[in-house]
């Protein structure tokens, strides 16, 4: 049974997009992840939304560029936490998305993330799933320590090797 | 039998929308006016934009402020065309509603016109119609000639009493 | 008999409006394209925008970067609808366009598409004719529904086959 | 038991974030409200934030404008869900508040909604708290019913008596 | 005969505008101003533009606010330096007229002043008077030491008396 | 002998820069205080910032809005640290003051705080100064003890008395 | 004796500076072209800019790009036009340099041109020059024209041949 | 002993914050580099920002990008000034950085440089420095010089080989 389930408009998303699902792959939790569009099915898209706590779906992970409506509309149909990820654009690098899915009007919040933030967007559903699933918020733990570990190795590096050899390593 | 649907998501949108609906009453085209939110009542939302066009609907002027999904979301419905009106907000002036409403994704198209602009909405709609009803298009330009003597005659009376009198009239 | 005027101030806009008029020769009406600057020609542009109706011209499409007048002229001179499309400068990503296209003052409208957004134009154009041609219409709904099937078949790919091969085939 | 924690870095901040104490009050969730500043009292915040989870906590909600760190650094240091409300500013409306609160780097999300945003902030919270609590998700389904509602009884009023008479009964 | 000629869209702007004549005034230089479309009158405009030179204009002021085609239009037409006072407007603070203006083609220059900076335009238009003009020259080079001369007083009052005096006096 | 200038181009600056003089009296620092343009008297301005370290003068204090150039000449002519303050301005809100101030080139620091920040700036000139002096740096401390204090007694009495009666108070 | 000076503060400016040259060579006006930077050099600027009527310069025009102070402190040492080139910047797109230059405090002008606007800042120097130079209004003129039909003849090109091998021919 | 610390939260930024530590060196001034992440590693983050001081750290330059908190929150806990540089971004080009370092609170104020601006940091702190150490004050009159000498003698190369010849070299 899926747990989170990622949507994205268009498969010009799909490389930022498969960043959440790689991290939910690494911490075991089931997903589903599709190509929607609200706007060009709208229909289909309805469906989706209004059925996806019946499949199992507690979180969803929408993702979208410019006009970006797909993440507030899930909210308006998905009864559970909606996350938003402004995917970035060409002109205006992505503060259309973010106004367009942050700005929402009172009732219907989306939880938004960084421009292209998807990864981010996993790990915050990790950690609403983790509110009550004791196992997962020790995995969110141990992530968070390999985390710290990984940043203090590069800081001992650089404090043993100098910042030439660390950049020329790069 | 109605011919333009205009339509907000809210009421705090109503003063600037009626403008819309007071230049069609001018030229005597036929409207209808609702509030509905494409979040707050997506069912309800879906069934008017689908039925407009039975309604006699021939172009939707939307309204929306924020996050303004109405106008992209009639577009995904409405096979004619959607007119979007970005409504004026505190914190960000309506940038927000404009990003939110003319960077729509190809194959879903919005007409956009200024923040605020509903005024404008109207005689945009007006315009459409005109292209096949010379009646209409009659008395866009008898309104085009009295813009022009609006401006002329304000134009005249600067001139003649210069604009130290001209301010203190104002 | 043409039916679009597809018109920008400078040949570097020509790479983005040519879609605006492939999309027309797929939906088989009618269009002129132009070269025309209001400010480097503007007795040609006024005698242009002035003359459009009676050549047949129902719609304009006009594309402009930078301080875009091109749009707002032909509205301010050509009765019936005028689209504007912004186009992306290298500066300011076309918000520069986008406000001196879509910020037009009261009774002169321009219905204006995303940054870059030509192909819209033309689906706008053509959703305008749409409303007095049957036939027309029913070829917007025969592509909207094409635009359905070709993402929901990306969607089934990507259910079927994952992110990873489909990224790898992008 | 507090379930939910608001917190905010100046009392300033307290006319908007109060907002979210009353919505949760209304679904009878419990929750504490604080004023602490990782500024101004750095130790006192990070015992805070490590603590927060031992007193019941299982979301933080936290305002904060300007160079709105506060969210951001309940993040680092809470290992569950944190909401953030950038607070609206006078010089940049909020915008700097915005990019403060959902810029976060990799690793450390933080679920951010709109300028001054905390009733939807509360909602968000609770819609987390509903992914296992189906009593709170039938409130929450009544509360979409009866936002529905509001907006379908103001569009029959609109229907019924004109703009006109709306908007001098505002 | 004329020498500068100060023009506006609406009569909106001649608050601001007004600065531009008084300041005129008060160095006797010769000035009309008028209110003239481009939008609203285009044929009246174009004739105005046109025409300037044989009316003794050396130099047009052109104020306008929002899509601002008013200074860029002149531009096309007038030979001689065109300079442009972007107007503040309500939801975008005058970004949306300082770019319609600034942002000009390659060709078509427009000397650009301050958002609402029609005194400042005017002195612009002095100094260019003043390349050939001696005794305007003089005049300048006047002006700018009664400036100084007013900074210099302020600063001593401020110097003996203390800020609070200052402020309270203020 | 004085320690700090705080200097301003014009006495509109004065409400927000006479923020720093009281920061400065409170930790009982010495300072001058004047009103010199650089743009309106470039060479007092000139002798100004030359002199200045003569004066015995460690640190300058310059606040100016618009394209603020106070802070950036100061620091061309003063071979200590120059702190800039943008000043909010009506239309863009200080954005202008800020990118004026904050975007120097190679070779020439301003240290730039927040719009509108004088206070902050008196404190940044006395965190440097503190470097070599461990009373100043003991008072800073105090003072941050208070700061600190003056929050908690804030939390106390918002968790004691509830926001609405906290609300109420204010 | 030349009649326009070129100055910019730092040679990264000269490929976009060295456009005003070449125009004004194209309409044989004598010119000076220099790299001062009124931060790093202040009193080789101040002489320069005071110096600079003396050399006979009529018009500066000042390239700069971040906190571009360079044309403002022109404006205020030399009593003559001041033409500004906001430099584009890689950061901001060249809105930094745009502010820093076109919000000029009041009494201070600089006549600003779009970012990196070189070209156009020469002709709006020969447009002041024209005032009363009547060969090089001609000129000014003939130059009007061969931009005109230089853009007509891309006109009649794509209109002969179509937009696919017009496309293919650039 | 170390007398200014270079911190940074992830190596992406190393590359623009070596600059700071080459400027140092060329200035024989001791300092520490470290890569800390105040939202990875908030306790290790802590420890470092309290005892920087009895490290015999003076001043501490922070860089950060996106929601850039480590300078803040390093002037949350350090005592002596802290220096900001904010790190260019994909997506918002550093505005995001710049406002979430710029935009402190009242009472923690951090000294903001240019976007990417690392080089201005370790000058800006020299400056610091140098108020109580007359030799630094010297090195940093001579590195001005050179700065002029440099400016100079491009100037000079221009004005004796021409644009073309210049340019060509580059």
């Amino acid at each position: 049974m899926s747990k989170v389930s990622i949507v994205m408009g268009s498969d010009s998303d799909l490389q930022i997009m498969s960043q959440a699902a790689k991290t939910l792959e690494e911490f075991g939790v089931d997903y589903e992840m599709k190509i929607i569009s609200a706007h060009r099915m709208p229909d289909i898209f309805v469906d989706y939304a209004k059925t996806a706590k019946d499949r199992g779906v507690s979180v969803i992970i929408a993702g979208a560029g410019g006009a970006a409506h797909l993440p507030g509309m899930c909210a308006a149909l998905f009864p559970l936490p909606v996350i938003g990820v402004p995917i970035h654009t060409k002109s205006l690098g992505g503060v259309d998305s973010l106004y367009s899915i942050v700005q929402m009007p009172s009732g219907i919040p989306v939880a938004t993330v960084a421009i292209n933030g998807a990864k981010n967007a996993a790990l915050l559903a990790l950690k609403m799933l983790a509110i009550t699933d004791s196992g997962l918020l020790e995995k969110l733990n141990t992530y968070s320590e390999s985390m710290k570990d990984s940043v203090a190795s590069k800081c001992e590096k650089l404090e043993s090797c100098g910042y030439e050899k660390y950049l020329s390593d790069m």
